[in-house]
């Protein structure tokens, strides 16, 4: 029955859409992860959350597996496969990928998905007692594959709109918006795949603690650049309307969204977050648009402690993560959008950040006195959520999601 | 500017729908492939048809390119680099995989795509003057990634519907239903992902030659058996119903998109069609539901001469796909559904069938003969279609569809 339990979840994740990996809370027996292929047994998540992987590479002289970007050496064994098992990992989504005789590569037994700026393999550790982001027997939104052309890329766009419950059915409604980005070295996809935005927000609005509302999902990658490539470069986050993508956002896709979906098309009824430089692009956007935006939200990136606040260029000082931040200019920060902080209190009706707690890339007490010091300069709309025990991972994202999301549209 | 093109229709291409991968015919320049990440050269296409590879594995001893499952040794050059070029390739998409030191993996360069029972990168090669299956400027539908729960599977199903144009804004108009299946190995996201249903179908309905109409793509697998395993082992093509499919189709698929998008739910408004092992799967479900689809259509499978007409356990005959086939016995054929011809003929539409022209796996002499033995016992509705140039691969099924989707709910 486990086995079928967890094949049954597979047809979930294909094309990435999240599986529901459900667990009976509080136990987690060993069991594949839900992206592998039927009949595919490793990686394995054991019952105290590390992973075993095993990789078949008859002739190779080194195999290891890495695990959000950090390598580990395999073992090779009498039959000529290679196993690892893994130190316990945070629930949630990991990336991973092999490193065979000295070349990344994919293992084709389980689902590929975008990050790190190349295709990964992918694993999940369940959480237990935790299913916000579980596909449940509530009323599902559609999840929508569009194509639009944006005039300022010169481009077919290729981006994902969710629209809530109820939306098809009731046609005389209009819906705020949420758009929802990336982070660096990713794409449009991921909010869906790894993320689940769908899923939370459905069932989220099946519990009645949020507004239901329009997600949008598209690319930051403007032009030929490497995607994700630049933590600034190629994506521009400096410059004039929040650099080439919140101009192609202000230009093209937001015009395009309220002139082919049923939205609220004003300031009060849109909303942005996003995550790490997703995170600093949101900022660098709805800052210099507060004409535009009246939410905002800053996953692990977009604030003087998390992850940095801005790109190469950006008129917003560059912040390591792990830095306590310096005493805040708000003559400054933030393209200056809080000179006056009365002004940005009446602009911005939430203005909310986040944070997991694990080194190296989360900062938690350094978000702690950020708060603190935009509470004394006068900013009486931020919202902290600290995520404990995860990491710059989706797990982060998922429950910064799930905690951004009733704030918005309530007035 | 060409590199600039490329990496825009990479953003097509993203959670793999397809790219516009637009060639100025009628010559074709070199160029990296439509799904490579950005500033990625390789596979580059050559203005000959020929595919360059090119990958990195410092320390191997041996590496392979399988191209649509046939592998070729790449010679390693002084920097480390492994090189291949191929022959001229058909045109359209081509699955392929690197082999280093004895695994299998893939390319992290490249998207990944489902096929072979596992992932799998892939290559466009275009076919100059032809764009039928590229994104334009016209109306599109929407392309819906939905979640059901299958009573049948005991699981949440991953499907995508397509909505032709203009299903959102005229609520009152119903449409028929076109039901797609993908082939052994494969699952819902092909028809999408590398056939491009919804943009063939959206440039079709542009040109006025089809009906709009709704598509439906879902996954045959329907227990805990290996995806795409069977060609009829864990598929069930055999049995009450059409096997395991058939039933999930019957009793929750068909019903769950009668009771949720606006359809013509009647056989005159019904159609199902797939490719190889799904154009086998669309002969034994079909054929024993004649009071449910109207239109049938096998591609690439499911005839007494391309590739087989059932799997094992069907009561339809198993034939190898380059055997002529033998004289039909109209009362066993495709579950007797033939035993009266001009039962037949008054209940289905359209019969129809093709095939590419290239070995070893498709049969166009075969397929004639099909037609002749089919016509000479009465049977007056069937459809031959057969794709020049063309193998056992998506130009051909794309091209099928091509021709199938205008033949359907004309009268």
């Amino acid at each position: 029955m486990k086995a079928f339990v967890f094949s049954a979840a597979l047809l979930l994740t294909l094309s990435g859409l999240p599986a529901a990996a459900q667990t009976n809370a509080p136990g987690v027996t060993a069991h594949p992860s839900p992206y592998n292929f039927p009949g595919i047994q490793y990686p394995r998540i054991e019952a105290d959350s590390r992973v075993t992987f095993h990789f078949n590479a008859t002739n190779a002289q080194k195999v290891q597996v890495s695990i959000a970007n950090v390598p580990f050496d395999m073992v090779k064994g009498d039959d000529g496969a290679w196993t690892y098992t893994s130190a316990p990992q945070a629930p949630g989504y990991h990336n991973y990928w092999m490193v065979v005789d000295g070349a990344v590569v994919l293992d084709p037994g389980t689902q590929a998905f975008i990050g790190y700026s190349h295709m990964c393999n992918g694993f999940e550790v369940p959480e237990p007692g935790v299913d916000f982001y579980n596909i449940k027997d509530v009323p599902h939104g559609n999840v929508l594959i569009k194509n639009y052309f944006s005039k300022t890329a010169n481009a077919w766009r290729h981006i994902f709109v969710y629209t809530p419950p109820g939306y098809d059915a009731d046609t005389s409604t209009r819906y705020p918006v949420l758009y929802l980005q990336h982070g660096g070295g990713e794409d449009e996809r991921v909010w869906i795949e790894m993320g689940r935005a769908n899923v939370i927000l459905d069932n989220l609005l099946a519990e009645g603690k949020v507004k239901p509302m329009i997600g949008v999902m598209e690319t930051s990658a403007v032009g030929g650049g490497a995607r994700g490539a630049g933590r600034g470069a190629g994506f521009g986050m400096g410059g004039q309307g929040g650099g080439p993508y919140g101009r192609l956002m202000t230009n093209d896709l937001i015009p395009w969204v309220d002139g082919n979906f049923r939205t609220l098309a004003d300031k009060d009824h849109r909303a942005m977050a996003g995550l790490s430089m997703g995170g600093m692009q949101t900022a660098a956007i709805t800052m210099v648009n507060l004409d535009k935006f009246s939410y905002i939200g800053l996953f692990s990136g977009g604030t003087a402690a998390g992850f940095g606040t801005g790109g190469r260029g950006s008129p917003i000082p560059f912040t390591a993560p792990t830095n306590t931040p310096a005493s805040l200019n708000l003559q400054t920060i933030y393209s200056g959008a809080m000179a006056n902080p009365a002004d940005f209190n009446a602009k911005v009706k939430v203005f909310f950040f986040s944070t997991g707690t694990e080194p190296p890339l989360e900062n938690p007490e350094g978000l702690k006195k950020h708060q603190e010091q935009l509470i004394a300069a006068g900013i009486t709309n931020s919202h902290l959520y600290i995520s404990p025990g995860t990491s710059h991972e989706w797990q982060t994202w998922r429950r910064s999601l799930y905690q951004f999301a009733p704030l918005l549209f309530q007035n």
